[in-house]
């Protein structure tokens, strides 16, 4: 008997579903009565503390569409994973007891970042782990693609479509704050998908001048409506060049909720165009994943279902030349793939003459 | 020859190329050669400056779905169509005399509640008008349902429905601020059609008391997470009774950019909940119509090209009792339809328990 | 303690489980622990066999989005019903005796036409019944709309959209068959708000030579392609005048499978147009409801709990003049709703120029 | 001053216009004043009979979204180029010469495997052409992806979904007749996505016994509903073993209009399964492209721009390796990219215990 448990951390997004079913279907199709599947809850709060179940096959049915996580997750940060708390508890030492407790051949983990890091801790502890690469911020390092991407990239671009028809018709400016503190992949795509006229990212720190510019250009061309596609990490030049103290100092005295409210201030201070904002949130990670995160998904699962089976620990799935891989956690925990200047999206943006604002 | 001019004005909403697809493709199968057809750019703003363009049957093809208007349109506030400003223009006596040059036999218009006022004046005036009652808002005096209200329905409930996965994943608290600054139909509809917990609309001021009393008794049954459905109107019962005056200068020195984030503080001074807040704004009123409203605004546009056709003037189509009908302008105008207390969807989501924050 | 028990029957739709959900919501609500409430498997076959179970609240969670019934349904057709069968069962005596087995105090049945008839039998035979009136076609008596209705609507508009874009690039006719094998609701909506060139339903029998006169006149006018919107239960006028027998025997000695092949060979036997046909099937029926049935049902399930905890038996829930009623079973049940020839819809389509067929 | 053609050619699918307006954003960025764009009507039709019109930057405006190609397109066989009919044209002769009285610079052609072969043969008679891959089916030789390819997927994806409430809910078995008549990623991707038991393509001749084998199986689990999803040119192992002319003598002679209904009566003559077919037809290629190929055909464009401008001709743009490149069209010309047996998706359906009907 294989017993092997599986757990969703960090952030939800489209495809948690759909990866967790490739996964059981895989290991219930290769390994029939011999494997037992068991659920966390709560992501590693779970781990930590112990809480969960025996999951059934019928558990894993008719789940591919549903947008969340059945098993539920949460956020525990990496850097408090070895901070023994007030409560005494050593967090990665509760996690190595439950593992045991549960008595584990496997555990399967999916999420992004941070939670590689935690899985390459665990694997370095000696547990057996498993992991799938989940974002919708695609930033993932040693995967070509995340699961949840693609979903956020259609969400966020059917919010720029709509938005577009009433800007045309009204002659305004739109700001739309789409997902992606420190990678601009989402935006980046969303914007060249919805026709914005502008896309603004955490890697290339913007001046509102050029934006303004911008404007200025479509007016002179007969273009009196503008759609500007702008990441909550999206930065300006003079920001960034600020230290992270200072910068801290100056977001916490500015009355603008976010990212959006920020660029609408600096480039409209004579209120010359009329500009509203539009900030989807956490729209943009629900609901049921597209097509193609259910067929990623599947092949993720069936490939993380293939490496417990084979006994291959240590390694986070990935896509790579659009064939299913492995790369070892160590490889990718610490590490984040951000948007380079000469990313292919970056250069048709270019191409087709959008303002990337710098 | 008869010559009809059509102009849409005031905020766009989906519908407007599909209702004047609907007039024209009556009033050529009515009137065959016998009738042009004029397009006013810009709603009234074209009529005032005569910017004007004679329209071909092909024009009217292909626009079913797009949302938008291909007329264009703008806001001429009905309070200042009176006031000569620094031009010297009379607003009223400039649009008459452009009916008079353009040569028109009728004028349709599309619009809500402040667009019908301004038609009715025309109308008072002499020009021979039929209107289309237009807005997201549902709240057009004398018919029961206006265009745009239920694709934009259909939109907000589709955020609310991509947020409960997220929102029961993580157990969190989200905010959705609807579009509605004095009516609350749309938050109304789509807080029940998306499952929302709380509903807070214009007309039932919320006490935030009772809204964080339903966040805590549905913690205690165990359910973490909550969707807060709020219209851009909705007001606190404290808000409610300052002088308009005072509310105004208090909203000028609130930090809050909307309704969202004056609920969030309000709610959670103590940050006891994980709030976030989603203001889709106007991605609510662009995009392709759903298919009600195509069908009712063929229906509304055939019946406007009949009041044309039968010299029937100074009315604006409606939907009464299921059926298509029309009512006097002078007596829709000025007038607006709120959400009664004891409007059927205010019984139901008391019905099955919603929280309306009374 | 009340004890309400809950069945789905016929054909699935669209809306059933927010339905369900909304009787159960109110109920809870208005009774709170004094209420239980059973579902019934598969429609009355669970009723005749005795297969039920004891729902809890958190059955009724989550499932507002859900196409299909969470309870299961079955075809038992009424002529049926009072057939004493092979096994010996009288059905109606079997439900009377699950009822009473089960001490239920109301039955509450989601249906349509057929259901109707037999909620009313029950009714006759002492069931304390309420019933709610669900078909995507739209044809119960007694209320202007069912639910799953305005769900199908979207479904076979989109379908009729995207084949627009095909159609025009190509200069095809493409021929979509819809469900509706007695109403032409459902067709004749979504062909008026698909912009259909023909349109044809039972109501109406169609003449082959009309259709194709339509696709040559548009030639004229150099449209070279066609959408033509066609029910299941679309007939021609020759069809039309056969006896039943005779129909049945024609049409099992067609090899046509269904209206859409047959109307491809009636007007295009000479091969001059390039044809395909498009059969959406039951995709039609199934999915998420669109929101304006989430409202209806959430609607019509608060008033069906009205209706029990007011002990008002023998009626079904009903909207008529866009308030939510009831009426009495024995007035809907044997009696259907079908397209008049003076229907809004049918009014709109001639007035824009559509063909129908006749 | 630059003087390109531009061509869509082949059964339409979503995202040539996306495509189209990627070529001419980019062109008119690079290269400004100094470029003119001439669109070329209906495929190769408008080159052979020289029926072309200047094209103009506002003409690429608000084409993103838009299904279909602006351009209008024409299936032109390659068998047929160089075949001198009845007119006595000589259609690759016609196409020079009007490519050289037209003073085209370059010739941009988007389309699938037939355009592909027809491009190389005109580059080969010295014309300057880049092309780009264009089809639902993802078959084109030399790239790992096509446009329209994901966006049709999303598509069957969606009807899959949708039927899978209604079979559950039934218990019953759905038939759906995806595109694609000689490859199979389409119905493979689109099977894995939405869920389907059994999925049959072209590649993989199927058992029908299989088939009913899995049926039973899913019986003997508790599952009464299945779903299969078929492509358009699945073929049973016994009819793949008949010579081509033999195969089509029984298909003349077979009452079954396709696919779908073949299968159905291969496995159900014993009538066990209340069996239902759904053909999407050209629905699956029609509407807006999804945002991924929005993305895709904006980088294909903006490459294509760039071969244009440093006049690399005779080459395709394409994707490998997640990059975009080109490879020469005499490469790409007379092959196609058929699922090959250990194909990822393969595999994945496997690995979850999906029927392949071997």
């Amino acid at each position: 008997m294989r017993k092997v448990g599986i757990l969703t951390s960090g952030g939800d997004c489209q495809g948690l579903n759909s990866a967790i079913r490739g996964v059981a279907k895989a290991l219930y199709h290769t390994l029939g009565d011999s494997v037992e599947i068991w659920g966390i809850a709560d992501g590693f709060r779970g781990l930590i503390e112990g809480e969960y179940k025996r999951m059934r096959p019928e558990d894993f049915s008719g789940i591919l569409t549903l947008g969340g996580t059945i098993l539920g997750t949460s956020r525990q940060p990496f850097k408090l994973m070895r901070v023994i708390d007030e409560t005494g508890v050593d967090k990665v030492e509760a996690m190595k007891k439950t593992y045991r407790k549960m008595g584990l051949d496997a555990l399967v983990i999916l999420g992004g970042n941070g939670t590689q890091k935690t899985a390459n801790l665990l694997s370095g502890e000696g547990l057996n782990v498993v992991s799938l690469p989940k974002t919708i911020d695609n930033d993932v390092f040693g995967t070509e693609v995340t699961f949840g991407y693609h979903s956020a990239v259609e969400i966020a671009t059917g919010v720029l479509d709509c938005l577009h028809t009433t800007a045309t018709s009204h002659g305004r400016v739109f700001i739309v704050e789409i997902m992606g503190n420190k990678a601009g992949w989402l935006t980046l795509s969303a914007g060249l998908a919805g026709g914005a006229d502008a896309i603004l990212i955490p890697e290339i720190p913007y001046d509102p001048r050029r934006v303004r510019e911008m404007l200025e250009e479509r007016a002179r061309r007969g273009k009196e409506f503008s759609i500007l596609a702008v990441a909550e990490g999206a930065i300006s030049r003079e920001e960034s060049e600020l230290s992270k103290k200072e910068l801290k100092a100056r977001r916490a005295a500015d009355p603008a909720p976010s990212a959006a409210y920020r660029l609408m201030r600096e480039i409209n201070a004579d209120s010359k165009y009329e500009m509203r904002v539009t900030v989807p949130g956490h729209f943009q990670r629900g609901g049921a994943p597209c097509a193609y995160d259910r067929v990623l998904t599947t092949r993720f699962g069936a490939a993380a279902a293939e490496l417990v089976c084979t006994e291959q620990y240590g390694r986070m799935v990935a896509l790579q030349s659009e064939k299913i891989t492995s790369v070892l956690l160590s490889e990718t925990a610490g590490r984040a793939r951000h948007v380079p200047l000469d990313a292919g999206e970056v250069q048709a943006a270019r191409a087709i003459g959008l303002c990337l604002g710098d």
